[in-house]
Formats: structure tokens, C-alpha cells, sequence
């Protein structure tokens, strides 16, 4: 049992590393059961097809998004505002981390994968659409929380300005994935409030 | 000479609409060459490589966005600020009759290509970023205008909002593409003039 979870885990880690270093349709099982030293029996023990273990990529670094950024900066110990350009100070410290051990600037495969499969597989597109809404939800939920205590103006359209901050997000990352270069999240990352106002006339 | 210029034309615009509708990577030079009704020997005739053409698609598609989006947003018939939301609004338009057209919100190939290949070709990154950067100096360039007339205030800063603008412009066709729907970049594009102003403190 043991060994057959640790089989498991390392297709979906193995996945998520070589997905993200190349895209989705470029790595093909055989890449990914060699990498991860897991025989392609055992593979399709797991997955059914390498779309289903994309799938289980989406999951697995969505997962690791709520840990490692998500839950952390929306702690309640700062105010709404802070909190949402914590999520951006975060992720530009985890993107640097992995330039610095990859040498490459490779983004987040959530963003990588809705631009590569989404007019190609409406399974994987739904998914990414939803994960993006849950994502939305959590900036969604400190402007409303902004609007409450009164740091934020009351007519702020805050399902709209969460929705453009994730865009912004996703933007500013594929901006320094095509630079190659981190401290272009790191400078435009803060300007990202400017969108946390009602629109110019 | 017509007909061999009209070849190339075709191999280019086909894998286009290819390219858009699936990725860089799931294209074969057989499926552009059936699709374009050209043979392969005169593919490799006009492109050493498959991605020779995609090069050759980046050049096709900046060209198309100059000429139908960039140059007449950015006419001087209107006041600065009015041009990059004339860019943001006429970028819809096409794309919404595009996703009319073919039934997906298939977004822009230079950013497609951008988060799949990237981190795999030095070449095309390159290029897709110095393309990047010339779409930045549109909207640069009518900032500093904007600063020159004074109907933006003197201390922005111009190159950092252009790449903060440019951003928000793939990350809301991110978020439109990803929801297969193009009144997501709509709704979201109205918003996209709070970037021009000094970031909050």
C-alpha cells in the first residue's frame, strides 16, 4: 500500500515539474514514468490516460497554492488590502525561488495549461475555470471583508475588481515567464491594488 | 512566383488558425500542409522547421494586430487615455467575433505561445518578448503623451504602467479563454484604466 501511494504521488510530482518546464502535450508518459522511476503498468493502474494525471496536476498545485500562498495571506492579522498584496508578494518569492533553482522563469502550470488545452479538451478547461473561480472567491472575500470595516468604498463591484485582480496576476506572471526574468512579477506585482477602485468615468 | 508566394501566404495563415484553435505542439507540419493544401516539400521549401513557421506566425499575427487593433486605437482623434481603452475595446470586438465564428474564445496566439513554448525555445521567448515590448511602447507612447498634455499627472510612471497595462490585457484573454467566453474580457476591460495612477501607498 505504501509503495503503491508513493507511486502515485510521484507521477503527480514528476507531472507537475515536467509539465511545467515544457507544456502539457510535449511530455509524454513514457517522460514521466522514467522520471519518476514508475513502471507504465503501474501508470495506468493510477490514471487511465495521462489527461486524468493533468487533471490530478491541476489538484495537486492547487492544493499547494492554498498552503503555500492562499492561506497564509489571507490570515486575519492585517487588513483586507494587505492581505491581497501579501498573495502577490508570496507568489513572486515562491516564482523567484524556482527561477533560482531552475534557471528558468516557468510560471504557474494552472495559467500554462489554460492557454495550451483549453479550446482543445472541455474537461480540463471546466476544471481550470472552476479552480480559477475558487481563487477568485478568496480575494472576493477580502474585499468584502474590506468593504465591512470600511477600508474599502462600499459601491466597489467586488465579485468584478477580484476577478480582474486574478487576471492581473496571471498577466504580470506571464510577463516574466516570456522575460524569463522573475523581477518583472516582483515590480508589477505592485501596482496590483490600483484595480482595488471603481472605475474611471 | 504567384503561386509559390501564395503557398507560403497559406502555410502561414493555416497554421494560424491551427495553432489558435489547438497549440504549437499538438500541429504537425502533415496537418498544416493538408489543411493548407500545400505539399510537404514546398513547406520545407519556405521553413526549414516547424517552428521557423511559428515564427513567421508571431511576425503574421503582430502585423494583423497592428493594423487592425494598435494603429487605429492609437490615433491621435481622441485624447490619450480614450486611445488604450479604444485598444482594449476594439481587441474585444475581434475577439468576440472570432469566438462567434468558431464557438471557442481561442485567445491570442503570441500569448499562447508565450506560457507553451517559452520555457522550451530561447528563440521564439525572445521574440515573443520583443514583440511584447513593442506593444508596450504603444500604449508607452500614448501615456507620455497623455503626461505631455496634462491629462495624466506628471509623476507616473509611464514604462511600468505600459507593462502593467499590457499585463491586464493577456490576463483578462486568459480568463475569457479559460471561461470560453468573451464578455469575461468585456467586463474585465472596463476596468483596465485604474492602472493609470500612482500605486497606492
Amino acid at each position: 500500500m505504501g509503495r503503491t501511494s508513493d507511486a502515485k504521488e510521484r507521477l503527480i510530482d514528476t507531472a507537475v515539474v515536467l509539465i511545467r518546464a515544457r507544456s502539457y502535450t510535449s511530455v509524454s508518459v513514457d517522460d514521466i514514468c522514467k522520471t519518476a522511476g514508475v513502471r507504465k503498468g503501474s501508470f495506468y493502474h493510477f490514471f487511465p490516460s495521462k489527461r486524468d494525471l493533468a487533471l490530478a496536476v491541476v489538484d495537486s498545485w492547487w492544493e499547494s497554492m492554498q498552503v503555500d500562498v492562499l492561506d497564509p495571506a489571507f490570515q486575519g492579522d492585517v487588513p483586507p488590502l494587505e492581505r491581497i498584496q501579501r498573495m502577490f508578494d508570496r507568489a513572486v518569492t515562491l516564482h523567484s525561488k524556482a527561477q533560482q533553482k531552475t534557471g528558468q522563469f516557468q510560471g504557474c502550470p494552472l495559467g500554462n495549461l489554460a492557454l495550451e488545452v483549453s479550446s482543445q479538451d472541455e474537461v480540463m478547461r471546466e476544471k481550470l475555470d472552476h479552480t480559477f473561480q475558487q481563487f477568485s472567491a478568496y480575494i472576493e472575500n477580502a474585499l468584502k471583508m474590506g468593504v465591512s470595516d470600511g477600508s474599502i468604498p462600499p459601491n466597489l463591484n467586488v465579485r468584478e475588481t477580484a476577478q480582474s485582480l486574478l487576471s492581473y496576476f496571471y498577466g504580470i506572471i506571464m510577463m516574466a515567464k516570456t522575460a524569463n526574468d522573475s523581477r518583472v512579477m516582483k515590480d508589477l506585482s505592485s501596482r496590483a491594488l490600483q484595480l482595488v477602485s471603481a472605475p474611471l468615468a
